[in-house]
C-alpha cells in the first residue's frame, strides 16, 4: 500500500471468544499484507501496581507509544473494587469520543432496512463519574458530572466527524427538560459548536423520544452526540436494529489521533475456544482502525470482503442462527478479498 | 352497572389538544352511561400561591378527595423556575408507580406484532430529583438518589402487578455495573421483593442491554420495573414498537388507590382546536382508571370498540396517516360500543 511505512498497533484480543477473533483480524490482514505490526498484549490476573488495575502499565504505554489499537470483549474479574477494565482503558487513555456507526447489513435482514446512523458518545464523565456515596442509610447518591470541556470536546468531534464524512444533520441527545444544568450546559455546548458548522442541520431531541423515534423511522437521524450514559444505550438500540453488538464496530478517540477500536459485545465465556465465536465487530472495527490511519485501500477491501460474505447467505455464525464456524467464517471473508 | 354508585374523579383536560381529547372520553362515557361524575379542573395560567405551581391547590385536593382522576397533556410555561406540571402532580400526590402497558394493537401494523408489555418506572426520585449545581465555572453536577423505601414500594408494586395480572416474569432494568450504589440499591430492594413471589421469574438486565434485546425481539420481556429515567426511556421505545404515544395509555399510582392516569403524548399546539387530534391515548387511559375502579365491564366495552375502530381501518387520525377527525373517530368509537 504505496508509501505507506509498517505501522505498529497495539492488540489486546481479551478475554473469552477474545482471542478467537483477534485471530481473524490477523489472518484476514495477513491475507491483506496490511503494513501493521501488531503489539501483542494479554489482560493479566494479577493488579499491576502501577496501573491499580489488570492492564499492566505496559500495556497502556504501547496504545500510548503506538498511538493505535484494537481490542476485543474483556471481562472485568469480579470482586469489590474492581473497575470496568474497558472504562479504565477509556479514561485512562482520554479516549473522550466513542464513535458507533450502524449500518445495515445487507443481506442480514431484520426488521429494519438502510439503518445509516453514527452514534457519538461522550466517553469520560457523565453518569460514569464513579462519585456515589451513601447519605444515610437507605439513601444513595450518584454524582453525574458535565463539564464544558468535555462537553465541547465531544461536540467538535461529532460535528467534524458529520462534515469529514458528508453527513447532514446532527442530534443532540439529551433531557435537558430535567437535568436542565448538566444536559443544558451540554446542550449549551453543542450550540456553540454548531454556529461554526451551518452547512450543518443542528438539532436537540429529548432522549424518551429519540427512542420513540429511532424504533418508528430511524432514518429520521444521521449524526447523534450526547452524554455518555444516553451513548450507552442508544448505541445498543442502534445495534439492536441492525443485528445486534456482534455486526457493529466501534472506536474509542482521543486527541492526536490516538484511537482505539473495539467490539462491544461480551466476552461469550459459553462458547469460548470453540470455534463458534462471530469474529464481524471485531474486523468491523479494525476496518475502523484502518480508516483511522487513512488506509483506505485495505480497509475498503476487507470491508467489502466482509459484506459480501455476509450477503452470501451461507456463512451464518452461532449467534445469527446458522452453523459456520468462526475459522470458516474467516476463511470466506479471505476468500472474498 | 351493578350496585356501583355514582364516583367522582378529577378531569385535567390540559392544553392544546387536551380539552378535545377530554371531550371524546366524556362523550363515550356518557354513550356507555359509566356512572363516573367528572370534576373538571382547568390549570391556569398564574401560580397559585399555596402550590407554588399552575396547579391550583383545589385541584389538587380534588384528586386527593376523588383518589382518582385523568388528565391529558399539560404543558410547562416556558421561563426560568418553572417545574414541570406533570412532574409535580406526580410528586405531590405522592404517585409513585408509573405503569405503562404497550400492547400491539390489532389492525394497526408496525414492524412488531404481539407486543405485550408492561413498565413500572419509579415516579418520584432518581434523576429526577431536581437537585443540581455548578460546582465551578464550567462543571456542573446532578444527583440521582436512589432510596431504600422508595425502590421496595415500586418493587412491590411491580410484583403485585404481575401477580395480580397473571404474568410470568419480572425484568428489573437497571445499570448497576457502573452506577453500584444507586442502581445496586434498587436492585437488591427488587430482589429482596421477588423473595416473597416465586412463581415470578425475576430477573436482571443491563439497560443498554434490555434496549438492544427490546428492538430485536419484544417477546423477551413481561413486566419490567425500573428507576424513574430509565422507565422514562424505556417506555417510549416500548410505546414506539406498537406506533407510538398516541397509542398507549398511562397509570400514575399512588397510596391508598390513588391513580391519576394520564395521556403521555404532547399537546400538539400545531393541530389545537382544529379537530384533527387522536383521543385514543386518553380513551385507553379511561379505560385503565375504570379498571382501576374494578369497573370492569364498561372498561372492557369501551377498550373492544376502541380496538374495533383501530381494526376496522376506516378510522385513523391524522398521526396515523388518516384523515379522520377527533369528532367522527370518537363517533366510531361509540358506534362500536
Ligand atoms: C461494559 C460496560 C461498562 C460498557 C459501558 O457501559 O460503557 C459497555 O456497555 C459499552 O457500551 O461499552
Ligand atoms: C414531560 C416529561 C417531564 C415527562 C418525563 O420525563 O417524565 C414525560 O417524558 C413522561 O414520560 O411523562
Amino acid at each position: 500500500f504505496s508509501g505507506a511505512g509498517t505501522i505498529r498497533a497495539t492488540l489486546f484480543p481479551g478475554d473469552g471468544i477474545g482471542p478467537e477473533i483477534a485471530k481473524a483480524v490477523k489472518q484476514v490482514f495477513s491475507a491483506v499484507q496490511v503494513p501493521i505490526e501488531w503489539e501483542e498484549h494479554y489482560v493479566g490476573t494479577v493488579v499491576d501496581p502501577k496501573t491499580g488495575s489488570f492492564i499492566t502499565w505496559n500495556s497502556m504505554e504501547s496504545v500510548r507509544q503506538c498511538g493505535i489499537g484494537l481490542k476485543g470483549p474483556m471481562a472485568t474479574p469480579i470482586g469489590k473494587g474492581h473497575k470496568s477494565l474497558n472504562l479504565t482503558l477509556r479514561k485512562e487513555l482520554g479516549l473522550y469520543a466513542n464513535v458507533r456507526p450502524c449500518l445495515s447489513i445487507p443481506g442480514y435482514k431484520t426488521r429494519y432496512d438502510d439503518v445509516d446512523l453514527i452514534t457519538i458518545r461522550e466517553n469520560t464523565e457523565g453518569e460514569y463519574s464513579g462519585l456515589e456515596h451513601q447519605v444515610v442509610r437507605g439513601v444513595v447518591e450518584s454524582l453525574k458530572i458535565i463539564t464544558r470541556q468535555a462537553s465541547i470536546r465531544v461536540a467538535e468531534y461529532a460535528f467534524h466527524y458529520a462534515k469529514l464524512h458528508g453527513r447532514k444533520r446532527v442530534s443532540a441527545i439529551h433531557k435537558a427538560n430535567i437535568m436542565k444544568k448538566t444536559d443544558g450546559l451540554f446542550l449549551q455546548c453543542c450550540r456553540e459548536v454548531a454556529e461554526k458548522y451551518p452547512d450543518l442541520v443542528y438539532e436537540e431531541v429529548i432522549i424518551d423520544n429519540c427512542c420513540m423515534m429511532l424504533v418508528k423511522n430511524p432514518a429520521l437521524f444521521d449524526v447523534l452526540v450526547m452524554p455518555n450514559l444516553y451513548g450507552d444505550i442508544i448505541s445498543d438500540l442502534c445495534a439492536g436494529l441492525i443485528g445486534g453488538l456482534g455486526l457493529t464496530p466501534s472506536g474509542n478517540i482521543g486527541d492526536n489521533g490516538l484511537a482505539l477500536m473495539e467490539a462491544v459485545h461480551g466476552t461469550a465465556p459459553d462458547i469460548a475456544g470453540k470455534n463458534m465465536a462471530n469474529p464481524t465487530a471485531l474486523l468491523l472495527s479494525s476496518v475502523m482502525m484502518l480508516k483511522h490511519l487513512k488506509m483506505n485501500e485495505p480497509a475498503e477491501k476487507i470491508h467489502k470482503s466482509i459484506l459480501k460474505t455476509i450477503a452470501d447467505g451461507k456463512w451464518r455464525t452461532f449467534d445469527l442462527g446458522g452453523s459456520t464456524s468462526c475459522s470458516d467464517y474467516t476463511k470466506a471473508v479471505i476468500d472474498n478479498l
